[in-house]
């Protein structure tokens, strides 16, 4: 783009939104967020006011046919997405969108093909690709400080489920919460995986599983490359937000640890303690939401490629299907099988 | 204070005045800077520019006569802070002063005085206080997680030393680098330092000494309640910023170890590693420079005591002479022998 | 038994009949060593002078003859374990057999007849159960440390592959290497494993995929309990000997990490190092080898059941077949399919 | 020595002296144990029977007087080993003495010039110099790893004082305890201390106070050639035996660690924890206390000088002198004041 600053509308004034929102309005210099809309207009109204954004309503129309707005950043529920992905294309602007992009692979397949059409910049929030530990390790692999890789392993464990509700509505935790851990070892392998096998039951609450979901689950990953993936899953830790993640590779291997509140290390009479890591995700990775909005302002501004593409968007959604059609025939799927 | 929102106006526009600048405009939700003033009109003018300010200029007379300000910062050079402060108080505003008031005992009683006769709102720039890992420490020894405290052990080491021409302005590494190393002593044990015992040289650069100075000491305090603190100081410590402390006592020990960029550890051929820590102190200390400044704005606008009071801003003074004349003549001080 | 010491003859006297030779003339005070056999006299002849044993020889039927002996150590080549068990068992010696019992399931099962006929005590050289950091890790299952387990992974990769001689007659890498992971698995959960899904390739030298080998898989074990296991192998891990197992459950989790030839921490110019664990699996496991023979020979002294018995000998060789069939059969294999 | 073993005689069987017969019976294979001797001569019967010793007394005499035995252990109660070590020399033994050799200057002196007219080896028990972890903090700084030294730090704290009837004989804490560390900082920095500055009291027992001792101390050496170095003493870490080294040096910084009994690592509901170090000296410095035996038997048998020497012995009493009058007279003691 020709200007160097790029003004942005938000569609969506829930948690993840208030927090881009926030980032948008004061930590990311060359970003004016000029409107916020949400189909609960108190919602847009409260967001505006925090922030003293001077525009805010209930219909996102009003941002797409905003001439000076460039981009939109779409933070409303999963089942929107690809409709205003479709508007947003149609009408030039840029567009960062939530993960999911959506749980039907022809939905997606429309909404890409919008976006290629109309030439604007897609990403999609897949934010722990910038999360900076996480950044260390996929350094390791493409400066091949750990050599040539062959395993990769995910520790992905929430503090505690979602409620039941949400569970019943989330597509299952291969497409709720799994998808961010397809998402990481693409990421941090850089390749692309062929083949899914996934294991896994209802452990925390049988509730889960009376819904037709599970809570804990382990998915073994073989990619094109060769290199072999494995993912731990569950929906409760007690010790908090498990977020771990080692690749092994022919020169060497690297872990991401989990982050602490602290760095205080007490040696007490019964044993030597610290206290449990960050336990929120959206304080655990506040540095990997602000990174990922940043980049995406610079890509739209520097005209550069999207650092979180439709197609990444995509393939982590064949990838929860595979594991689920694992689950429920009890082998390993290839992706080729589901489309 | 009657009002929600803090209006304040910032003395000196460096490298300090910037960042507190920028943490009152976007990070303090509670606070308004209103202007910006350096001796240095440009760099007043830039500051007020980045951060859309409509106010900037020469002259700090501006934002004392200014009735809509409450506050002013000080981040102006160190012979300004005690004259700033004194006019400050006489204009009825809460201040902020950085470290250290004043090299002179005289001056820095002169400016107190003002400050208790104006009933304002004093508080010294000692940020680390502030830093969630010291935070932690001191709650330890607070909530009598660690018991009485026996010996407090202090490393506090820069990743090199300043130009020569700031260190002969500085007073020495007393008052210009220990000092904080003071206060944290006092900070985490809760309690006043009796007598000093210094020893040091100049072993990382030898034009440390002949300017006068040391750029490697080790500090002995022993405080009224018989705890003994320790302190390891140097200017050049090659893996960056070394800032750890402990605290020993009845029941434990507690340490806090320096800040790291990244969790990942490396197994590779010949070590496990990982990346050094954080080097540079405005990224060390970014959160604690936050908390301070949300502080001091909170304090204005409750009313209530200053988290780092005017005397808290002396001792640490005291404390520096006593450690340099224990230098001179190689013998334990006490502090009452210095004023 | 009714005395206080155990007389004890060792059959094969390589590198880990040495070791325990060494354990039961020095280390064990309730342990009387009194002779040593090897195929290869030579060696038995070295063995018994380094320990001052008076008997050696090449026929372990002297061992098995003499009725001062009460236990015999079988540490020759793995084909000669079955009809070695077999006739101590029938000479009325308790046995200590090093690991595996044998590949073929009927030769164990008749060996394993043999010892319950005869009504001795047999224990197998599962020697990392011994350890204390997996022991640590047991612990914490059996005491609800960590709840109720959900998930156990076990990361076990060798420094270096053994030559290629050696690779063509270990039966394969499951049977070989894996096995103790299995072991270790069973042990450290507590249950027992249902179904294995195993997938792996030659990636650290191609010439033991041409020999019909993988050096590095990943095993996955359903229990029956519905705890699900992860295995990463690997026959190189440049940095030396990587052994650590986590178990995570419903309480918490407990990690047991690498062993290290000190605790020095370096601060140095590019990164924060230590030494490389420790590379040898004898100098890693010194103390599980000292600490089995230990038992077993308090488990004899006492009447103890054996810690490791025959089955414990049998499954994991069970649990070999079911990997090598699902890596043939690309499926997950249940070990009642086995036999 | 022209012969490849080496026969000796063990002069007190108390807790030390049998750890010490183990290890020569036991573990050295070059070592001979030919006898113990104890004023206690049940002591040394069991001692004897214990490791199947064909000899043992109540009089040294028998030892020195035995042309079989080449050196003697001195593990008897310190006001004997002056007159032990001026005999044993006279008797053309060499000599193993456990710490410290006195607390009288004197007679120090006048055993160490026997040693020399006699031309026999002695070697003096500071067995920390044989630790794994301390010995790869020396080895570097000899390596230049850590460059030129500026600090050394020691943290010395035992899990628990002494009864009061021990610490009424012991000579005083820097005598008894920090003797050890007197020995660590020469060792570590590779020089002389000339300046001693101490402070301390008794916080743990005002009884031992009362006893004219103290229990907790923090200690400054000033190296001749500018090194500085802290000790930091207390006779009691609840959470065990607390002791850590760090040498910081102009490229970069070393630390060792305590040692812990397992490396498991819980992350459980309200903290990450790990068992506490290990507690007994015994068993913290087992491996220090084999390899500084094994190194004396080798001095001898290869002629080498010894590596602790009897002047490694003298001058920790000096500094332990220097230390005491610290406290008395509350300034810097330069070691030449003590003799």
């Amino acid at each position: 783009m020709s200007t160097s600053s790029l003004n942005l509308g938000l569609i969506g004034a829930g948690r993840i939104g208030r927090l881009h929102a926030e980032h948008l309005c004061r930590r990311i210099p060359e970003a004016r967020l000029l409107a916020v809309t949400d189909v609960n207009e108190a919602a847009a109204h409260d967001c505006a006011a925090q922030l003293g954004l001077p525009q805010w309503g209930g219909d996102y129309r009003k941002l797409l046919d905003d001439p000076r707005i460039h981009a939109v950043v779409i933070c409303s529920s999963t089942d929107t997405h690809t409709p205003l992905i479709e508007a947003a294309a149609a009408a030039g602007k840029h567009i960062f969108c939530e993960k999911p992009i959506d749980s039907d692979l022809g939905r997606i397949d429309r909404a890409l093909q919008a976006v290629a059409r109309a030439g604007v910049i897609l990403q999609i929030g897949f934010n722990r690709r910038f999360d900076p530990n996480f950044r260390r390790v996929r350094q390791a692999v493409v400066s091949g400080e750990v050599g040539m890789p062959h395993q990769v392993h995910i520790i992905s464990r929430d503090p505690s489920p979602p409620p039941l509700d949400y569970i019943r509505k989330s597509g299952g935790i291969f497409l709720d919460m799994t998808i961010h851990d397809f998402d990481m070892a693409r990421f941090l392998v850089g390749a692309e995986v062929e083949e899914i096998y996934a294991t896994g039951s209802a452990r925390v609450n049988p509730a889960i599983g009376d819904a037709g979901d599970l809570d804990t689950a382990v998915v073994v990953l073989k990619f094109a490359n060769g290199v072999v993936g494995t993912i731990e899953n569950c929906r409760q830790a007690v010790y908090g937000y498990d977020q771990r993640v080692e690749v092994f590779g022919s020169a060497g291997s690297i872990v991401a640890d989990n982050i602490y509140p602290n760095s205080a290390l007490v040696q007490g009479r019964s044993s030597i303690y610290r206290d449990p890591p960050l336990n929120f995700f959206m304080e655990r990775y506040v540095e990997s939401y602000l990174r990922e909005m940043s980049e995406f302002v610079r890509a739209v501004l520097e005209g550069k490629p999207s650092p979180v593409s439709g197609p990444d968007g995509r393939i982590p959604v064949v990838m929860a299907m595979a594991a689920r059609r694992s689950i429920v025939e009890n082998r390993p799927v290839r992706l080729a099988e589901i489309g």
